[in-house]
């Protein structure tokens, strides 16, 4: 398992470690864990979504599934409260070094994110160009303001930089996106400051 | 299918019906979707978490789920976000016509529930009583009250009856669960009214 440097796993208590992937979506987790653990912010991710065709009871008890189709996610992947906002986000890789492809975000990813702050809620994505090892946080109103401006099929990584946050590995929590909302949403204030 | 009546399967617009399951649970998403497309909220229930063990690749773009085990939910089923605030509950129905069992809901999604509560989240639960067709909704705080206050492992009906609210069944929305969420949490007042 090629887990990040640092990162200890099923060290924490009473956590356990499904099939968690690797890279950014591990580091993902192993920081909505690290924000739980330390009552930062409740966010989960969601399930794939799966349609399940054939299932085998062997048992009383157990149920093996025995056919399921992966199934197009209606909505983003991590969602959850932060200081009593909704927060609602996305976290995608690229090896491009230059610009991120938009397919590798469904059109209604999108179409939720824009519904979700419609409705008052934090929404983002957060993008790691993994050849350079950047990681960037672009908020909801930036992508959506990027999107209707613009035709072409990607976006710069010069948008992240200059309209996004870069988000540098850390070892506790391994990527401090809330760091970054307390910034946009709270006035930079921090928990313990208010 | 034994979909409710009133509901007509397939007729919104761009609504894909997966799995929905029966009941309570095929109410909920029908509330949800209305919600959803008549912009009141966006609320969905979260994929069912699943093990995948073996997956076939039968060809360049479809994957096969060959086997698969179902995982105890570490989170409820349902969350998203209204008037700014994250949403977060269960939905659960029992056949017992007096008191509702409380290992139908498992201990961690108490938990979850709680934690979102003290992050300021709104948290609750549907219970439905089929038997006699009553549908409560009980909001997160009475259901901690009764659970730090009591040691049976059953919450009454008349519990429900006292600190629950009941849910009608109508036609559009068919359980109208944001309704109470006014009630409590906003003075009673709708949207247009704001």
């Amino acid at each position: 398992m090629n887990y990040p440097t640092g990162v200890k796993q099923g060290r924490h208590n009473n956590i356990t470690y499904g099939n968690r992937g690797m890279g950014l979506e591990s580091d993902v987790n192993v920081t909505n864990e690290y924000y739980l653990l330390h009552d930062k912010a409740v966010i989960h991710k969601k399930p794939t979504p799966i349609t399940i065709s054939k299932v085998d009871y062997h048992s009383r008890v157990d149920a093996v599934i025995k056919e399921g189709y992966f199934r197009t996610p209606s909505t983003t992947d991590y969602n959850g409260v932060y200081r009593g906002r909704y927060i609602d986000f996305e976290a995608k890789e690229t090896t491009i070094k230059t610009y991120f492809p938009l397919r590798n975000i469904h059109e209604h990813q999108i179409r939720h994110l824009k519904k979700i702050m419609e409705h008052g809620g934090i929404g983002f994505v957060i993008v790691r160009f993994t050849t350079i090892n950047e990681t960037y946080f672009l908020d909801g109103p930036k992508l959506m303001n990027f999107l209707s401006h613009e035709t072409r099929k990607s976006i710069p990584i010069s948008y992240f930089r200059k309209e996004g946050y870069l988000l540098k590995d850390k070892f506790q929590p391994r990527i401090d996106y809330l760091e970054i909302i307390d910034k946009i949403y709270f006035g930079g204030k921090k928990d313990e400051e208010i």
